[in-house]
């Protein structure tokens, strides 16, 4: 099938290089030359703009957006918009805000162009492990995309099965599912994004707990010195909290036990927060994932106006002189 | 080799059940004689007391507590302690506070007994996929009985292997590992579990708010009405989030999407709390291994206190009358 | 001086009462004609309808609208934007989103009407101790409004003065202050709010953990059986606790100290929300604003669909049956 | 009335001023002479040892320990059991743990001598406006030094009554409270200071909010400069949040707008953190006392392993690199 790919970075890049090799035809287009020729030597027919991959592609069209999320794939979708035909197909891939899908969709609706949103999981593993899609949008275009969808995802491999129901979809044990109208896509992928801080939180404040079991603040004969590559590796097998991102800290431990090298300033992107919108948009309690989004917005900060001020309270009613840190 | 087992429960009896499997003798007792009968006819040799177990088994002893932490498993390692010799091996496989095993292994050592804890993950998939061991105590009592380690845990099986370098112990990747002295294999298995709560509340709280993306709350373009089982079984494959606790939400929600047959009250035990006492002690923040114990407080409460005086301030300041649930 | 007021609820018709006594005009107007009705018997000139409420007051008007946040406020503000002229003040002193005040200004300078937003704190305590004015907008229309502000805003009182650079902005000591420009009366409010949350949690939680100091979870010679109101009436005085939320909570715990008559199911304003909102565009970690409005979501419903969850998972893992309630 | 006091420093020395201008006679010991002089000066009794303080008082003597929780204390209480008769009354005013009050008035009661434990909350500003006490102890050795108390305590001053039964303690309108046996004093005033703690963090995570209200994060026509010293103000009179931590905070920001001078590396003492210790021991939710104690945690570490191991997972899954500060 064919597929023209604007964004040719390290998402990007990869989905084209995964559908190339699974036989699929693709179209590619980046402000960057140099990425655009790339990928032309893996096979991919190189385009040196909108206009001129538009006009490689045959009709219904199916043009996927792999930009950052926010100002270069808004305006991306309105050129295209102007480019387009009824019938073809327009594709987000990125970290869209997922009532940005519902907008565009009904504009591009007007035009006749479907408008389809992916979320994406697999990171720079995805090439090779295949990469988890959520996607949303009308039916007809989402069926119109299954070869796509169905050679980027990572298929049933040796996953245990669960027992579904005889009528159950087939495509979320094959790694990727139609989640329902437009915006849902991102919506889900959102939630995993959230979810995935705090996932990642719970493990961070666990290993900070374990690397503090030789804390001097604990009496000496409750000290202990723990091999915390060791752990992670154990876990691994067996244990309840075995994930994928256990795996990645088992890595991480293994290469660099103390990970000094690693400042721990962290970023965030829009789908943490945005998680904590919805929540509060729905009244669900969120206490997890909002404090896992705290810590990284603390991270990047060297002291927060926060504690100044209960530095500035504690003078004014105790006098207390500030605790150097250490 | 052979093993004394004192508590024949879910847990203590699989494990018998596995070492019986695996090749080793077990002596087996249990204040009920109709779990000792059950697994005599497995093959194991039931004991009518402590004292007959102690009677069944060659020095150096091993025996192995699997009882509830608390009060029966302290009073089962008093009377051990009394009928054991120097030499033997006492090990406690339960859920023990980890400053308990301190003290016992030092009154322990005294007598000249090795005293050794194992905090056992695995749950009731254990006796088939093996169990996740943290042991401390001394290291010739571990080393003495590296067999019984090794059968109980699940080996390396088809687990993507870390680069360890050349002289890691080889043990964690066969899923068991010697953490260090007395306590320190509990205090892993509590950090463990801290870890847990914290990463089944991430997914809880991610799934309820995709649960309510449908919510009348919500302006009614921006509405989902999402398929929960099928984005488990999405994520279950390539997804950043995939792990075993996702796996066992995929079960959950395919049998029942709904989960009515669920009411919501959520125990915790020992583990969960002794871990913020923990964080606490050594100055290190908790705020998601926090919140997830406290979720489960709460939810064995109607109300609480606090709400009530909640809704008693505002009451007093605004002349608020309640809002009725809904 | 003359002040136009639409609704006549429970602060509405206090600042209007308030107003009278301190000598000013006002004309008022509410879809109650009841509530017109009691105003103009304690001197109000009633109205039977904007239309007349605008023809009563000499140009240039002030018109003061106290509704509830959302449809019913924006509604009477458009309809009050084709009834007034240039120069006229329209005020919203309700409970509006700022966001909504920079839109609302911006559309009304386009007609050279002013538009002032006003967060009023106070409750229904406010008729006698007067308001906290927190007060966004053009200067013009802010200054020329001051008679009306002085006089609802409780004045310097017997409070402690702090000693302030002498190029400071009087209107403060008195109790109410111009923030900004349009939008930074509710800002500043609404930070207000979100701060009122956390204090009340604060002191929610504290008291829980008094009324359970007798839990049957303790040993028996650490439980204490405390008289909370005795509690709060003695941190009153000297304590550093001390504060208007704690005088409340004295009031209350007199009256009931086992706060029977309450649910302790709480309602949440948009302004606790639109503060997490707030700190999460600013990057700003917000952990006790964000908990404490999470404990209102939670006290509203029976129990998650979250708890569930982490029931079916534990079930899952380890054929846990789940606690009852109690 | 007589009382001998231990420990001279900001506390103990303002508490012996406080009662030697109600006409009290205090003796006073300290490891400082110098301390001790300058008290003498002021008309105290200078005692050179503990065993000189007990020469000067007369029987039933009444000895208050004013030293820093922990080790000092506790070995001074050790001295003192040994020096004091039946009948004696030995106070710990400091902040010690209540469990070791539990212990220690066990102790001292098989030898005759009453021990009370008061905590105290006032500061440096007790000596002028008087100390909140909670008392906890036998009610003969609690009845026998109401002098010394009602002198200490605030009294009723200028604060709104509660209306109250007939039957009411009038001790905690004074100031003053005697809370139950033995520990109660101290589990109050433990639980005064976790809230406390939460109090302060609400008050500072909204002023962040405020301070960061012209983020470049936002956009331009939603970023407010605003004045947070006369938001402090204001907020002082007539608002739901007004206390006297506002006023501290009024009084920090009126001196140091920006808070330039505060590092924002806050202490914690050990009453933040058994309150959540006493509160997992009783299963309370306690969110906000929680998070505010991690606020002090973290606020003393550049950066925690914690965001480390979060840095590295990214790395690993994403090969994203770290955000630089800023």
């Amino acid at each position: 099938m064919q597929l023209g790919m604007i964004g040719l970075g390290r998402m990007g890049g990869n989905i084209v290089r995964r559908l190339l090799g699974k036989g699929h035809e693709c179209v590619v287009y980046d402000q960057s030359m140099a990425q655009v020729g790339a990928l032309a030597e893996h096979g991919a027919t190189g385009a040196s703009s909108l206009e001129a991959l538009i006009g490689e592609l045959s009709t219904p069209r199916a043009v996927w957006v792999m930009l950052p999320a926010g100002a270069a794939t808004e305006e991306t979708i309105q050129q295209l918009s102007a480019l387009l035909d009824p019938g073809d197909i327009l594709i987000d891939g990125g970290n869209s805000f997922w009532k940005d899908d519902v907008r565009r969709a009904r504009e591009l609706a007007e035009k006749g162009i479907y408008y389809i949103d992916v979320g994406t999981s697999g990171g720079v593993w995805g090439r090779e492990r295949g990469y988890c899609l959520m996607i949303g949008g009308d039916k007809p275009a989402v069926d119109h995309l299954d070869p796509i969808f169905a050679a980027l995802a990572p298929g049933q491999g040796s996953i245990a099965r669960t027992k579904r129901p005889a009528d159950a979809d087939p495509r979320p044990e094959q790694g990727y599912m139609h989640c329902g109208p437009s915006g849902s896509g991102h919506f889900v992928k959102m939630v995993h994004n959230g979810i995935e801080y705090g996932l990642m939180q719970a493990f961070a404040e666990g290993f900070d707990i374990m690397r503090h079991a030789d804390s001097p603040l604990l009496p000496e004969e409750h000290r202990f010195s723990l091999n915390l590559p060791d752990i992670a590796e154990v876990w691994r097998r067996g244990s309840v909290v075995s994930s994928w991102l256990l795996d990645l800290t088992a890595l991480a431990l293994a290469e660099d036990p103390a990970l000094d090298h690693y400042q721990g300033s962290v970023a965030d992107s829009g789908e943490g927060r945005w998680t904590i919108n919805a929540a509060i948009e729905e009244a669900v309690p969120a206490d997890v994932l909002s404090a896992a989004l705290y810590v990284r917005f603390r991270s990047r900060q060297d002291h927060t106006f926060a504690e100044k001020l209960l530095s500035a309270m504690r003078h004014q009613f105790g006098g207390h002189v500030e605790t150097p840190k250490g």
